[in-house]
């Protein structure tokens, strides 16, 4: 089977070139243990966290030579426990590879992997509208940002898997949604979800596309980016605006520090000046069974789409991962199908 | 009489040389104006927004020839308005001079001059616990810090106006205060208000000092400051601690750009990581008349002691201003008595 291993912990950015496919036997499952066949592995940046030389995240760190994380939809294909079949479909983080043996009643705090409904949704759907990135959009919006009917709302990467879902639990609520998203390809991606603006913030005239489309301010600011587009949104935040932050990809590649001037003095000019409420979503808050039977009821009144870009194959996973944090054309949740 | 007017804008921390000390001729009251003798003034730091070339606040600006904003006990020493009498005295923000005219019926939003109860509490408490650094410090704590029984508490510039009445409102809460303030005396001034604990920053043991004071971590962080003390707080927050942003006199010289490098993707990552929720106390969150009935029972109770800097003489406030932000050894609020 093939293997994606790390080559060399990242800096910056992620390259290509960080990551080594590498063929490897395929396991054998143990006693109380389930060999797994991977179908989808989804490319989440914060995976971005487990590939540096500094631990930057609680969880889950990958050293060179090691096999990369990363969240997975996979097939039971031999099972030597009672709770698993072949033929059933679960999410578990197995990392980058074709086969993966688990074992079920040894699972560290994230839980044994999760058995899934086919009929309920297409299973790619565990790694995005129905997994962590739905729970995520659905505690920004609902839990965090309290958005309610008649507010105006803008989400920065908003063409990612948590903003374009977060953008449509948002517009079920009542709310006028602005989404912020590089190219027009994206913007009118947004437009096609029900978004009521987009704006390009790669185009020169960002700034004026965004006052445009926030003529009257923003009640609530989903931020899944940080950097310069976190900052562009400030000035058009309304008094008492609640900000959850969702992400920071904008930072991922960056320790405590970035290149200066220092930002933080205006940050915190925005924050008093505006009385402005900004939350984190630590992992903590998922919103738990409730998010995910939340969405999948949407899903299934036509409420709610999942667009997902595909790339084939595992050895496609290095590029399409770099491609994430140098601005990529995709929209929606980007998985890698690697195997039918 | 004596007036002080702003020689020129201020760049960075404020210098006594930015202010000129001027003689004026006493002001006399026209109909329905009342005249004012400035009994007490006071220096808070946020009067640095007011001398900026740049406009740094909504409200008020000072430019170089104009005489000093700032907030002012006074007495009324002629009247033509029926609702002030000679002998009656009031908080207003008159600025720095010895005598002023105001007119009640032709104040701007933040209201005509507020009459005082001598017998409730000495005048000069309008300018701090019984005026906005009270509301302020009842706001961050209550308000917006949620502060409960048995949680752990911590302050910047602790010592200061609203520092010092926040750790004991916090106190009174329940919590256990750590303060955080600039050399031993005001340290030890902390101690002496109820202060569990208290950590120097100016201290070549501030960390150490720190991780003593906090050995379970904090559920809430009072900022005044920002800059250097803000980021070494952080790590010792506990997962979804509050932390009500009261001020950041760190910054308060700068616009919204300081030294680098860029501290934000530090402070994004602690936001994110720890699910902090941040907010900040816009002049507009006041805590109102409850939380001045509150302070003033609290005092009348003798559980919020109010301590009091004072200097001498309208000619001395430009040397104490500047003080304010090279970390001078006050403890409480800072006062000029201009009058007696």
């Amino acid at each position: 089977m093939k293997q994606v291993v790390l080559a060399s912990y990242a800096s910056g950015n992620p390259k290509p070139s960080d990551f080594r496919v590498e063929d490897a036997p395929i396991p054998q499952p143990g006693e109380g243990e389930v060999l797994l066949r991977t179908l989808w592995l989804g490319l989440d940046p914060l995976i971005r966290f487990a590939i540096d030389e500094k631990r930057l995240s609680g969880v889950t760190q990958v050293h060179p030579g090691e096999v990369m994380y990363g969240p997975t939809v996979s097939a039971v294909v031999a099972s030597n426990h009672p709770g698993y079949a072949v033929g059933d479909v679960v999410e578990d983080r197995t990392g980058w590879r074709e086969y993966a043996v688990v074992a079920p009643d040894k699972a560290d705090w994230r839980g044994p992997p999760r058995k899934l409904d086919p009929a309920l949704a297409p299973v790619s759907t565990a790694l995005g509208a129905l997994g962590m990135p739905g729970q995520t959009a659905h505690a920004c919006v609902i839990g965090i940002g309290r958005v309610a009917a008649g507010e105006t709302v803008v989400i920065s990467a908003a063409a990612g898997a948590v903003g374009s879902l977060a953008g449509q639990i948002a517009r079920i609520r009542g709310a006028r949604v602005v989404g912020i998203a590089g190219g027009p390809d994206k913007c009118r991606g947004l437009l096609g979800l029900g978004f009521d603006a987009a704006a390009d913030y790669k185009a020169p005239d960002f700034a004026e596309q965004l006052a445009k489309a926030l003529p009257e301010g923003a009640d609530v600011f989903i931020d899944n980016v940080g950097g310069e587009v976190m900052l562009a949104v400030l000035p058009h935040l309304k008094r008492g605006a609640r900000m959850p932050v969702c992400g920071f990809i904008a930072y991922y590649g960056m320790g405590m520090e970035g290149p200066g001037p220092d930002k933080l003095p205006g940050f915190f000019r925005a924050i008093m000046s505006k009385g402005l409420e900004i939350k984190g979503f630590g992992g903590f808050l998922v919103g738990g069974q409730q998010a995910l039977d939340d969405i999948a009821g949407w899903i299934a009144e036509g409420r709610i789409r999942c667009p997902e870009s595909v790339v084939e194959g595992l050895e496609a996973a290095p590029e399409a991962f770099a491609g994430v944090f140098s601005g990529n054309s995709h929209l929606g949740k980007l998985l890698v199908k690697v195997s039918g």
